[in-house]
């Protein structure tokens, strides 16, 4: 039986809300010398459960001038197989970024920090990658190759988010010490403007794979600050990787993509559902203004 | 009865997909002096089946050097209550912005151009709308008050969405004739680095609510031209709109928000479905390259 929703559901908005709590500054070029963005960042990692000896194969690095730079890079666990840790390519790729961000040439372009990253590395192995850069004018610049995510949130909702790239189900693009691998010329590339207070929540596959938007926005909500929030998520998602009854949206996606549990279980009324163990990687930035000195100001 | 996903189901993938067909040629800075990307937009527009006569509430302009701007406004159909045509204010805030694109000052930049239109629009009434501006680098400036929605297809994959903006269910954020409503300065704004070959689909959200991302890329992929692909595209989601059996995109979304049938339907076994029944708006666009004869190369 069905009801359509055709006719409208909610009442007339014309007046909805009021206009001056939409107001809020831009880091305008012209006021950028005496008023810049910088983010407040937490983080949190936790491995998959069976690697939590080892620390898991995620990596990340914050940096750069008033800490605008973060990235994190998820190596791929297939190179276990061929007797590669695959820890080393992801921590040596971040570890080469935290490097290069102090060299004029990359430090307003992440498609140029992956580059040069990628190219320094000589760790055999591959990972999935993403950069943020925040320019002191509010302006978020990102290059992704892969399925980390990134989204932004404002005024208790997500305005703009990431969409991973990848070959197949399960089969993200990624940077690799191999040929057949993807470069950052691959890399999703775009910027967002931000505002003051606009939180943005960026992560590997492993905290994307296991949390539902509504949730990370009511964990944003209720977490008095960034460090609370990475490690409210990050928990929460780890809580879902190890639940076999949560319907995830990786389970999701699964079953979209074709993926279910054997005929014959489906007669008995069982679907494909479960978490998605993983190593789970939050970083929660909060965009913020401080006031520069007149005598500091660089014009 | 559940099964965990926590397990891979997809076999390794570190050698994916050959390098080759992966790389492609970006617009660079270098390049752009003789290769200059430009875009082949199709156009189709199906009005609310009750609005035929009048032609609906949306407007769209394509325009700007090589077309390489294109808009959709969403007049908000609230007005009708108060004995305002809500076609005006779309239809005058798209005129306005195919005429300021034409200004040196606003031709790069798409919320500057929002303002610009937004100031000179004199009629009752309030729009959502979108405005993208493909550089000859192949940079798309993306400028979106509201819930008209825009995406980038790469390879088969949604690489790039917006996302809407609201105040409540089916409530977007709006340009206004009236001080309550938005400005150009609540829009999202962000940019895309593109490459030759992506396609752009654009929409007003009575093109979105209805239709599936995996539909949008099956249609995409089996049309010839962004003519015949925005043709087939808004025919597919208006065939949905009148659906009240569909679980369109809209009535997946109402549920999530708590709207549903009564609690008596409900015990027989019905939920809330269908499609929505709006304008709908499509623009589709292919990324393409001219070469430029030296002798026009503007140094």
């Amino acid at each position: 039986m069905a009801a359509s929703t055709a006719s409208r559901l909610s009442p007339p908005c014309l007046h909805a809300a009021p206009h001056h709590p939409l107001r809020r500054s831009r880091f305008s070029p012209l006021r950028a010398a005496k008023l810049e963005a910088v983010l407040s960042i937490g983080t949190h990692v936790i491995p998959h459960p069976r690697k939590v000896e080892t620390g898991g194969e995620d990596a990340f690095f914050v940096g750069g001038d008033g800490c605008g730079v973060f990235a994190i890079a998820d190596g791929v666990s297939g190179w276990a197989e061929k007797n590669v840790n695959p820890a080393l390519f992801s921590r040596e790729l971040m570890a080469n970024s935290s490097t290069f961000i102090k060299d004029e040439e990359v430090s307003q372009d992440p498609q140029i920090l992956l580059m040069k990253a990628h190219a320094a590395t000589s760790s055999i192995g591959s990972a999935t990658v993403i950069v943020a850069m925040l320019e002191k004018t509010g302006t978020l610049k990102i290059a992704s190759v892969g399925d980390c995510g990134l989204k932004v949130i404002r005024k208790g909702q997500v305005m703009f988010s990431t969409c991973p790239q990848e070959h197949y189900f399960d089969c993200p693009y990624q940077l690799s010490s191999e040929a057949i691998g993807q470069t950052s010329q691959d890399a999703l590339v775009c910027t967002v403007n931000l505002m003051e207070g606009d939180m943005i929540v960026s992560g590997s596959d492993g905290f994307f794979d296991n949390i539902f938007d509504q949730e990370i926005l009511s964990v944003i909500n209720e977490s008095p600050g960034t460090d609370e929030a990475a490690k409210a998520l990050a928990e929460l998602a780890r809580k879902h990787s190890v639940d076999v009854t949560f319907d995830s949206p990786y389970s999701m996606e699964a079953r979209s993509r074709g993926f279910d549990v054997p005929w014959w279980k489906k007669l008995l009324g069982a679907k494909l559902v479960g978490g998605k163990m993983d190593d789970i990687t939050v970083i929660v930035a909060q965009v913020k203004t401080v006031v520069i000195p007149d005598d500091e100001v660089d014009l």
